[in-house]
């Protein structure tokens, strides 16, 4: 594992994802890894940390959580835009070379038989939640994280460093059809007057 | 209504949110409004529009929504950082004048009987899709987005356009603890080869 990933307290996961970046999802079951992007993640509760995030029939990623129960949310970064828009607009039913094709790597955390995508800002390792309903009517999965990490170079000490690190480890913001922001300016709200 | 303010074609509405902004929340039932932040909204569908919001037990505003069956998501601006912070950080139980004291102004839309933010850059109304478990076991709250708005300054042709607006049009992002980052740089990827 590079040296510059570091765990991350369980109840400080939620500031991995708080911000709304698009993320990378990724999966394994049987033999078989995949990944795919999604802009529709999001965070659902603090302690323990869970978050949701929205996975269409039509994917390979879906089938391979419904069959494991576990994935894996990260958070690409302005580096890896290219990746992260062919990640999402390619599916391995049609390009089961898909990951070598776009040059996703691929590496191990011990203790998790998972894939997790090198060169991201942050993962989060979690177990689905099982909801058939939400699933189902609503494509809408349910994870508890139960392990998380972070480059050091972009979150460190609880929390993002984009208005210091090198701006290629900036988040990636989806908007539509390949048009996407990176994560911009710092701006700190004064404490509010409870009186 | 302000002349800036333009309908927005329901099927681009999910592009006011895809980014991850954080948002207001805001609802009516009975005589009394309330606004607060959220930072965990986010897309569920394309078509009709659908979203995500968590919403806790704690909060006035979810149960202006349990009782209305509709509330308002909209984006606050780099200009309303005090006051999205100053939203999510106090209740209406505790300060029964909250919206006057920390200056939320509200704007009225015809045909729909629900409170909206004046300042903010985009507006969803949504009528509640109830479900009760997943509004009781994990606070998350499912809408459908039944008309949507934007102004013209920052959200036009379908597009966001924060790269050539004011810098004060830009989405709050947040962290943590009055912790945000403004949206930045716009970034397109290239077309991915499917060959």
């Amino acid at each position: 594992m590079d040296s510059h990933i570091s765990p991350v307290q369980l109840e400080k996961a939620y500031r991995l994802i708080n911000h709304g970046p698009t993320v990378l999802v990724s999966a394994r079951h049987d033999g078989t890894d995949n990944v795919m992007s999604a802009a529709w993640a999001c965070g659902l509760d603090f302690d323990p940390p869970k978050l949701t995030v929205v996975l269409d029939k039509s994917t390979r990623t879906r089938s391979l959580i419904e069959q494991s129960g576990a994935f894996v949310i990260q958070v690409p970064t302005a580096a890896q835009l290219q990746l992260t828009q062919a990640l999402g607009t390619t599916s391995m039913f049609d390009a089961p070379d898909k990951l070598e094709r776009f040059g996703a790597r691929l590496f191990q955390i011990d203790g998790h038989d998972l894939p997790f995508v090198a060169g991201c800002s942050a993962w989060l390792a979690c177990r689905l939640i099982s909801e058939p309903h939400n699933q189902q009517t609503y494509d809408l999965f349910i994870g508890e994280v139960v392990a998380a990490w972070a480059d050091s170079r972009a979150f460190k000490d609880g929390r993002w460093h984009f208005e210091r690190a090198d701006p290629a480890w900036r988040s990636l913001h989806h908007v539509a059809g390949g048009h996407y922001y990176a994560i911009g300016e710092a701006l700190s709200a004064r404490d509010v007057e409870q009186g």
